[in-house]
């Protein structure tokens, strides 16, 4: 910081952009609005690397504190997306409808929600990304499955979309280069949780892959990214706002993360889950989910489909199997092995188990869903940072929900392991449960959903 | 940011040391005090480079958004100094005063109030800092002098406040490591312009020079570091509040910025004013702030004074010629040339003038601070970046202040200067002054007093 070369022409344009930088963060900070240029030119400086580190993670942490008008957020996801890479699914010739959650504990949704609404006729395009932290990624648990490939290609989308009506697959770094750039700093410097850092980092990416129609699922409570519901709901509202200043017709649903979703945490583990869930079982929470947002899914491809019709279209596609030989298909598409798909007891497995088991008679009052991520995190499904391998087959089962009554001595949880520190994961685990001795009402599994569906009539 | 090594016992205190950085900006955001405990060991680990200035920089940006609470600041400025070296003049057997001005446009009021108290029989130790930006420093000032020491050690403060009473010499960087390690920081990351985060640093290097009474000069106007006039408010309750939780008695004055101070700006022609001020010549509004400062840095050492003693003391310091001889006493003691003191026409003096004219009959309705400190800056009077060298003899001698009457033709300001961007420096003079069609009123020197008197009395 003190030393200071000589100015030739490139550290000249480093200080202009120092300086720049210094000026949106004095204005920011004052209560002024950031007209779009400036915010276009403090992205494009930073990509280029004329602006260092700590001078972006100061106005990061100014824009966290002091929040952003959505004209600024519209400018930021747009400076995101400038000079990155398109997958161009407007030229497919259908609509396609993509689909993405802010993350939690148990979250396999995707693996359902997307053989569902394909198997519906609805093309899907669905770009993951790999967990972080307590919450684990549908990359990771898609890894569960030999041969699968999850590095598509532009091309290879485009083609699945128009031959199968399905793609799943890992996102591009490319796709928004200026997100790329601040995501790995903001982790790194707590400015995650801000709504229009959030909003403007996974609209830009979906506006980058280009679907026509988007549904967002996010979470609340205590397993989600945003915990406080109002901030949840705020993210929810700004992102819907987003997408559709970028011409994508855009719903969200508000779901509860208040305990883990489903039963399964951990990658094949929730893969065997999601199959059973494509073959017709019931999960408390998670089928009812899954349900929700198809039909949202599909509503958006065919605004003039009413609820009901929508919920008998989903229902069938389970009831006659197409959803889950949809989701064969797919898996065989992309390299999939046939053998472990047709017998998912071929999916990675534990050698070892532990059983959680409750100390006394009464109700399960709660599950706190960031305990149950941390504990599968102590014994390999997860990473604590970033390119750490994990073991796709170590995980939780619940063998309670919220509401279930329980009798000393039933068990409340198995751990799947084989190595990790599984007394760190049996105490969270153990900790993770509440006990009561009356019975609680079950929270909602959809607490709202934004968008107005008339915008979608046309 | 990606890439992360296997963990060894330094990686883990550093993974340790983030994640405590990231949990104190994600509490600080949502409004939480923070513990002195957290705020202790964020600076240990900063200081320790066991947190990158990309976290550090996040944390200043959100402090600079939230601000702290008193207890909070308190203890920044505890950790602040921890670890650093004292000047301990707590043991030099008599009360010493220490004054500090958040620093403006020729503001060379130290030069003066210094050896006024001093030859008033008040011992005064002055803890100097280097000019950056638009804002001179006390140190390039007195380095006009030949021969004049100013990186004197602790022992030769303390001999010379006991022998001579008075003091003047750069602060070292050993004073607050805390302070200097994240001073650079806030410097290029738009974080200088906070309460919290200025009054900490400031005051942490007088604690640790541990003198019995403070006088804080905080300028508020056009020209001061803090132009917001509530804002200046703040800081010097602030710092007041701050100063007397470490022991220290403190008063601070709101003077005027909103034009310079005299008619000099440059390093030898601010020495040469302030000569010229103890030799008893009245300089308007630049005199007074002197007298005023004087009077209450002797009732900080003798709180009994009542202010009309106070006044006829100074009056008589500077009319019997004490005031100027105790200058030229001091500056003999830190080795400055006798010649060059007997004779201030031998001090640097710049080869070539300009002047600037008034274009119109009027009056000098405004003097913009800012920009007479940028042309002399042009002009080589101070540094844009810290380390260059400056030409002590040039800058700019103001022929008129705001309120005086104009006839088109008159000189405004004078030039002096040998090298630099004398076009730039002619045009910023010229419009930094504003001429109107009618007298304005001269705003107040003194805009107001801080720090109970009554608390001083005992």
């Amino acid at each position: 910081l003190q030393a200071r070369e000589p100015m030739d022409n490139t550290s000249r344009s480093r200080q202009d952009a120092s300086a720049h930088v210094l000026g949106t963060i004095a204005r920011k900070r004052a209560g002024e609005l950031l007209p779009a240029r400036d915010i276009k030119r403090l992205i494009e400086d930073f990509v280029a690397g004329r602006v260092p580190d700590y001078q972006m993670s100061a106005w990061l942490a100014t824009v966290a504190c002091i929040g952003m008008e959505i004209e600024e957020t519209e400018a930021l996801t747009r400076a995101y997306v400038a000079g990155g890479m398109s997958v161009d699914l407007g030229g497919v010739g259908k609509r396609v409808i993509d689909k993405h959650s802010t993350g939690g504990v148990g979250d396999k949704v995707s693996l359902v929600v997307t053989p569902i609404v394909a198997a519906c006729g609805v093309a899907v395009a669905k770009m993951s990304g790999r967990g972080l932290g307590h919450a684990g990624g549908t990359i990771d648990k898609l890894e569960s499955i030999r041969g699968l490939r999850l590095d598509l290609a532009a091309a290879e989308v485009r083609a699945l979309v128009n031959e199968l009506g399905m793609v799943i697959t890992g996102q591009s770094a490319e796709l928004a280069p200026g997100d790329k750039a601040t995501y790995a700093l903001r982790d790194v410097t707590g400015t995650v949780e801000s709504v229009p850092l959030i909003a403007a980092s996974i609209i830009s990416k979906k506006v980058a892959v280009g679907a026509h129609g988007l549904l967002l699922d996010v979470k609340t409570g205590a397993g989600a990214l945003i915990q406080d519901h109002a901030m949840a709901v705020h993210l929810a509202q700004t992102m819907v706002d987003l997408a559709t200043r970028f011409g994508l017709d855009c719903r969200a649903v508000l779901s509860d993360m208040s305990q883990p979703l489903g039963f399964a945490v951990g990658n094949a583990l929730e893969v065997k889950e999601a199959l059973a869930a494509l073959r017709g079982d019931s999960i408390p929470g998670f089928t009812e989910l899954c349900r929700v947002l198809s039909r949202l899914m599909l509503q958006l491809a065919l605004p003039d489909l009413s609820d009901a019709e929508a919920d008998q279209q989903v229902s069938v596609a389970v009831s006659s199997g197409a959803a889950h030989e949809k989701f064969l298909q797919w898996a065989r598409a992309q390299g999939a092995d046939a053998a472990q798909l047709a017998n998912p007891d071929l999916l990675p497995t534990a050698p070892r188990r532990e059983f959680i088991r409750a100390d006394r008679t009464g109700w399960v009052e709660s599950i706190d869903p960031r305990a149950i991520g941390n504990a599968a995190l102590r014994v390999g499904a997860g990473r604590l940072v970033q390119g750490a391998p994990i073991d796709h087959s170590a995980g939780i089962v619940l063998q309670r929900r919220v509401g279930d009554a329980v009798a000393a001595g039933d068990c409340l949880a198995e751990i799947h392991y084989d190595e990790g520190d599984i007394t760190s994961a049996k105490n969270l685990t153990a900790s993770a449960f509440t006990l009561g001795i009356s019975q609680v009402c079950v929270p909602p599994v959809v607490h709202q959903v934004f968008g107005a569906a008339s915008r979608l009539q046309r």
